[in-house]
């Protein structure tokens, strides 16, 4: 089985005042679906308004890409917030965002964790259900789709709560025998080969399988596909993870 | 002539994580408008959302108090921000205070800049165009009422941009035989006996008068009284403030 | 057995910007060691050189109270901060509070990790280990006492590489039947009664007991006792413990 | 007349976490002299601590590049800090660089402001004095060379108390009729010609003179020339003026 169409997401505007990481112009126009930074690990006014604008003029979805309170850490560090600091703080940055968004003609219409949040809402129930509590806070009430991991605790609770969940799958990262991805500090958990990248990409949208790291077909249910924008040559490899996917019959396009 | 009413306001929730400082709870019992702090001098996301709530219980105006971005310095300190970081800026604040404000079934309904941004943008064109567009950025181009010192730069570029102006005085500080206020470095310029606070209080707010710091009345006009919460005897200050006004016929209500 | 003297140390100019939480001035006529806040959790450039001042000139020693990067959370939030980065932002705090100490005629002489940061090293080795190599090399070297808990993951390493280890005990803290501090969340974890925290803190210093939570008399190795100055009352406390220490011929000093 | 030899120094250790903008390691291969910014407007500790490993393994001079504490905005907006703030948060800064120099083998052994801090000294006494005064309190009272602008107000204050002060010109700055820059915002105030750069580079080292805006040779004292190193073709560009100096006899070395 096929499926119909594909997002793309990645994360974009994730520099800070004088710093730049991403290369949001180039990002994009391969993407369909932007995880913007919200000034928690990374992301200042400005750029998160520079960013709305071109996302909404290239007709791109924004989502808030919410973090731990982290700049000097880029949010890579799991930090005990306790859950209704992690609320609020979650709503604070979605709120923040919501303003250029809506600048911009457009709307936050999704929200995805960052770093080490996104990783520890995996399996941290309380931190997973605090997430959601901030999304429920951030949007009036009425929710936002989550994107990430299928079968973690975040979705499980977003799922709870009403919310709908987006799964998402990396075409660059390696994945065990039950589907899950193999943690980044084992050996081959990154895939660096383009060719390798392209062709697990595409196998995954294609036919939502995978081959896992002991040589298993492993199915790898996911809605979007995540695309990294902060290393050389990130840039080409994402637009040719589209060219192939589209030349493949597969639509790219955001997520409804 | 007499004003039908007067607004009283105060700055709130200028804390910070495990710090605080001004009694939230005490002043929302006084005040009709809450001028809360968005995180970038002072507040943070718990500390938002708990005053909105309490505002919104006690039916006092939510007021987004916008200002520089200098925790350090709790944001006393002048700085040269270009224009369109400082506008970006002060939406972003907008936008995280909406959230909290939504979420208690209130609105973010007015602006009114702190410390060193607020007396800044009473001379500094620049700066006080791009507090406006940042307001008008923050509030989706429709724009919200700006408190601040009649005859500033921050009041003559909201009324530009069609932007409500909402004047305000300080029973507390001494004023200059123009109707401005006497710097803070100069002596005699903060008012300290309360008798002589609440005689000028009621003063304002009933004639629209004060007595400058030379002896002569001058005209002042505001529609709001700033009250301060955050010194020892603040509150039982403001509480005789408003008791007095009361007593006097003068109707306490947020402008409309 | 009785101890010849103790040591009575207290967490100082943990304070920030326009904010305050510590009574510096009267702890300092309290403590004889002053474990004083290096701006990563607490603690400005003005208030480290104010304290420092005032504690050289009242003979009480000032030690570094390192934290992790967390000013928000005031370093109450474990993080996953990597070794590398622990050690050096150990070294960062030591050296710029070693400025102020030595401006003040004194030197930074011991180090006590705060909040999170001090909790986890009771038994997490690899930070306990990168706060030792930071220490090490925040002080060219040499090494520096370290203050904590007896039987800590942070006194064995710092044990291991030769620098002198200081045993504190908390006279406002229940303990275990093994001599361990029974764990905050737990009911009964904190002594609140005044006169009972002055008869532990009596025991710890005299007899190197104190009964625990179930009733048993436990040993407590001390050479420090920890004040706490953050409280309503503590100040007067603290002053009370110190004030029975001495009455009942115990010699308050700082450590050797 | 010539000088007998010229100092080459560039702001390093310029990123912060993730991020990362000057090319430490090309660049300490061609300078003498190192500005390692310290935390203020950017510079982590770990970064700081690699710096002053590479500059002392490389014979390359250890500077404190101090700064108003934005990192938002890069220290690059003028603050209006009180003297004794900015007093005690310069001396902060030396003592955390202080412990990565010595601990390389090295020692911090100058200092200049950085950025809007350095402009704002050219004229602002008092915040020039309070630098000074943060450069005594930093350095045990026993001061050290003050890199800026010849003329310059920080230059006077430094004087007077005593601190060597060092002056430095820019080949990649034009020069009024009065030897002082012309303002960045002004046209052609950037020479942006590399051959330009290496010729006026020249000509400041050999001759003590430089081509104005305006046509006229006028006088620049430099005992230093500034590089930079954060612009796409910098480093290039540095390696070219120190060698055009070598082969035209200069003695590229730090200062005494």
């Amino acid at each position: 089985m096929t499926w119909a169409s594909i997002d793309l997401n990645a994360d974009l505007g994730e520099g800070f005042g004088r710093w730049t990481l991403t290369d949001d112009e180039e990002l994009l126009s391969v993407v369909t679906s932007a995880n913007v930074a919200c000034g928690f690990h990374a992301g200042d006014a400005v750029t998160m308004r520079r960013v709305c604008e071109r996302a909404a003029a290239g007709g791109v979805r924004i989502g808030a890409q919410v973090s731990y309170r982290d700049l000097a850490g880029f949010g890579r560090r799991s930090m005990d917030v306790p859950a209704d600091e992690l609320a609020a703080e979650v709503a604070y940055q979605i709120g923040a965002l919501e303003v250029f968004a809506r600048a911009a003609g457009s709307r936050v219409s999704y929200v995805k964790p960052h770093g080490a949040l996104y990783n520890r809402v995996v399996r941290d129930e309380e931190q997973a259900r605090a997430v959601v509590d901030g999304i429920l806070l951030g949007s009036g009430g009425e929710g936002l789709p989550v994107l990430g991991l299928p079968g973690s605790r975040l979705h499980e609770a977003a799922a709870e709560a009403g919310l709908p969940v987006v799964t998402e799958a990396f075409g660059d990262r390696a994945y065990t025998a039950d589907g899950s991805l193999l943690p980044r500090g084992q050996e081959g958990a990154v895939v660096t080969d383009p060719a390798e990248v392209v062709e697990r990409s595409l196998s995954v949208a294609r036919f939502g399988v995978v081959t896992s790291h002991c040589g298993r077909t492993v199915a790898v249910r996911a809605r979007s596909l995540c695309l990294h924008g902060d290393t050389p040559g990130a840039v080409d490899l994402a637009r040719r993870v589209r060219g192939q996917l589209e030349a493949a019959g597969v639509r790219v396009e955001a997520f409804a």
